[in-house]
This record gives structure tokens, C-alpha cells and sequence, in this order.
């Protein structure tokens, strides 16, 4: 619910409790899961932004310590400027901030764009890699976290939909799924459900393993999609007898392109 | 059906007519289209291969100076060594030979890998891409094609089907669809049909326009699918007011990982 504080604090605690009650490790929340997304403007976003050390993270950290889980969560961060950050929590304690770095849209008019790469974290649930919404439309930011060793990322997201949905999958869906295959990693992604200000969301919630094959999601409505994911499956990226997808890269004979194009455009 | 070089011809050939007299401008052929693919040995491959010159490119010239078509398609390729390659030929003529860069398991038994990347080549019908089938597994490949300039990245196949297949979508055809609509290019991809050798073919043919739309395909059995592909399209890049999936990738914060792992293996 857009703007409302406490009433998202709590619904994202329940929802937490609720996974960790099932059984959770790892519980992946969306993109500005407090917040809500679709701001006016600047300064409305900044009436709704905390620092990291603000009650949602000081909350999340209580949740994580108390039930023995880790939790990636969105939220929009003040710190002098506002940025879409999601948090890695760990054993009670925060154990990364990112700021996210491909801005979809209006986000452009409000957040500064994250200066680093989307994380690698080791946890007590895993080695985690985070992207959030957007970041996930690039393949290549998918494959980095994969060959920086992520075994399962995490993708809060809330994800707009823009004209007809692709069938029979949403095309959210479709890219975790290329994501998962081809990087032979697990792909958790959370996304929102409901309408906010007009938009609605793409619902593309899913849990995937490396095969690429679905094990929750994508389903309608607000819910806890949970799956069992065996980890270690995500360090053998080996494919039959004698293939190995990182292996079998070819980086000498990719990039080409890469000069061909500008890397920075201002929309503003 | 493997071996039967004389058949195949005769089969592509028709295929080509029949496509030509429903309006395509190009039509793209499954990867090997005229040897078969599941060779016992490098023996039998070499009594199977033909050079470039040989009687199906130039029979494929033919029918493209005839039919006023572009045509890209696989075949076993001896010059020498043997190689996976495809071609494409417009007006009549060669316009380029590429061999396949990531051979998929046994091809490594009996194929030399190629050494120049997957081409883009400007034709009557537009600016083409090609890969040949487990090319198209490494995003790095698809993206490189786009941002050299391809509107369209034709991929001839022969993809079997490894364990249970992806559902609602077979891998293959979920990384048409995600290829095409993180680059906003046209994907047509040709696949298999049947069974070759006790392999059971994906028959993940699929055209795919820039949004990431099923424009044809898949579909089980032998066919001939065709859409109509406003390539023109595939070279606006935005997405939205703000967004341009190529402006808005962020080349400083990729390839951390790329220095991390080998980029070599040796399985032979």
C-alpha cells in the first residue's frame, strides 16, 4: 500500500514469520517493499525513505536474528539522496546494501542510479546473488553474479506491466527462466500484485532451479510461494557429458559489439 | 533423415518453394539440414560433408536466384577438417559462411570449432544475425549479434531433448523468446522434427518478434512456419518514455566475474 509505513512493516513481518513458520532459510520481499512504488514525485519519495539504519532495517534485523533467517528485502533508502536499494540480512545483521543500477523509468527522476555491481554475498543460507527488477532485464548482469559464484539470486521486483503480457508467460518469467538455464543457478524473484496508482503488476513472482524449471510461481494475487532449493546444485555447471556453460563461453569472441554503441544516454 | 543427402536436398528444396510461394523473403533452415545430425564417428560426418561449393549451397543458390529469397541454413561443412556451419545466400550468392563457435557435446568428437564470431550480415531482406543452436545458449552471443547491428538473428537448430522438458515453454524456445526481448530483435529460429538415432528433437521452432511475442511456433511435427517481420522495428531500442535496452546497460559494472573462471576446458 502506497505510503503506508507501518501497515507494510507489518505485513512484510507477517509475511516473513509465515515463511520462516514453512520452513524459510531465505525469504525474498519486492523492490521498495515499505514504500510502495509508483511516487508523485521526489519529495514524496522522500517523506516515504528511511536511512539503512531506520526501523525497516532495524525490523528485518530483529526478524532475521529471532527466527534464523536470511531476508532480502527492497526499500527506499535516504542517505542526502534516494536510492532503490535492497538489503541482504544475515544472523540479525545487515550484510549488504546495493543500490540498484538499471533505472526503470519515472525511477530515473527520483533515485540516483547504484554506482557498484549488483553483490555477491556468502550467507548462512548461500552464496546470494541480488538484482533488482529492471537489473534482471540484462543478461549480462545475470551471468556476472553467476560467474562471481552466486548460486541462487535473489530479484525483488516490482515489475509494471507494458502492454499486451507475453503468453504463456509473462516476459518477467521468461527471463528468469533463460536467466536460471543458462547460468545454471537458482533464480528467486518476488514480485508485487495488485494495482498501485494505475499500474499493475506483473504478478512474476517465481522460484526457478538451474534446470530453468519452475518450482513455484508464477501465480495471481499477494501470497507465499516457497520451494525446497539444494544449493550446491548451482556450483556444477556442467551439461551432459561434456559440456560446461561457463566453460564453454567464448570470450574472445564476444564484445565486439560493445564499441559499436554509446553506453550513456540522458533521458532527463 | 540422416545420410540421405540427395533426399534432404530434395526435401530442403521443397520447403523453400513452398515458403517462397506463401511470401517469404527469408527462410531459415534447421542446423545440418542436409547430412543429419547424430553421427556414430568423424568417419561417417566426413562421407556426409560437401564443400562450400559443393552441390547444396550451390543448389540453394539456385533457388534463391530464382525465388528472389534469402536463405540461411546448416550443413556439414569438409574443408579439410569438418565443420558445423551455416550459410546465408542472397541474390543468388554466398554472402557468408560461418562455422559454429560452441560445439554441443559429441560435435566436439567430430567438428573443429570455429574461430570468427557468429556473423551479422547485411542482405535483401535485412540485417541478419546467425547462430547455430547452442550458440544461442550464451546470451553474451545473442547480445553481441543485436549490438552489431542485427534486426533479426536467425538461428538454424538441432536441439535434443535432454531429461524432461521445460513446461509451458522448452528451454530453447524460452531463450528466443528472453534473447529477443532484452535486444529488441526478430528471432527465427528452425529446429528438428522427429527422431534421429533414438535423439528426440525439441522441435522448439519459433519466429519471435522484438517485444518477445510468439509471432509462429512451437509446434510438434514437420512444418513450415511464417510470420510477417516489420524488421524495421527490431532498430528502435526504446522501451517506454525513458528506457532504451541498449542505452541503458551499464558496461563499466560488468565482467568482474569473467577474470575469475577458466575460459578454456578440455573434454577430449
Amino acid at each position: 500500500v502506497l505510503g503506508d509505513l507501518a501497515g507494510n512493516r507489518a505485513r512484510a513481518a507477517k509475511a516473513i514469520e509465515r515463511a520462516a513458520a514453512a520452513g524459510a532459510d531465505l525469504i525474498v520481499l519486492p523492490e521498495l517493499a515499505i514504500s510502495g512504488y509508483a511516487f508523485a514525485d521526489r519529495d514524496e519519495a522522500r517523506r516515504l525513505a528511511e536511512p539503512i539504519d531506520g526501523p525497516t532495517v532495524t525490523g528485518w534485523c530483529e526478524l532475521s536474528a529471532r527466527l534464523g533467517v536470511v531476508i532480502v528485502g527492497g526499500l527506499c533508502e535516504l542517505d542526502g539522496t534516494l536510492h532503490n536499494a535492497a538489503v541482504v540480512i544475515d544472523g540479525g545483521e545487515l550484510a549488504c546494501t546495493y543500490r540498484k543500477t538499471h533505472r526503470w523509468d519515472r525511477e530515473q527522476l527520483i533515485f540516483e542510479p547504484g554506482e557498484r555491481p549488483p553483490p555477491v554475498v556468502e550467507t548462512s543460507a548461500g552464496r546470494l546473488g541480488v538484482a533488482v527488477c529492471y537489473d534482471a532485464f540484462f543478461p549480462e548482469v545475470m551471468r556476472d553474479l553467476a560467474l562471481r559464484g552466486a548460486e541462487l539470486i535473489a530479484v525483488p521486483m516490482n515489475s509494471p506491466v507494458i502492454g499486451e503480457p507475453l503468453r504463456p508467460l509473462a516476459a518477467e518469467a521468461v527471463l528468469a527462466i533463460a536467466a536460471a538455464h543458462v547460468n545454471r543457478v537458482f533464480v528467486v524473484q518476488c514480485d508485487r500484485a495488485g494495482v498501485e496508482r494505475g499500474i499493475a503488476w506483473a504478478q512474476a513472482s517465481v522460484i526457478v532451479d538451474p534446470a530453468g524449471s519452475l518450482l513455484a510461481g508464477p501465480q495471481a494475487g499477494e501470497q507465499v510461494l516457497s520451494a525446497a532449493c539444494e544449493l550446491t546444485l548451482a556450483r556444477d555447471k556442467s551439461l551432459g557429458d561434456r559440456n560446461d556453460v561457463f566453460a564453454d563461453r567464448r570470450p574472445d569472441l564476444y564484445g565486439a559489439g560493445a564499441a559499436l554503441i554509446p553506453t550513456t544516454k540522458e533521458h532527463l
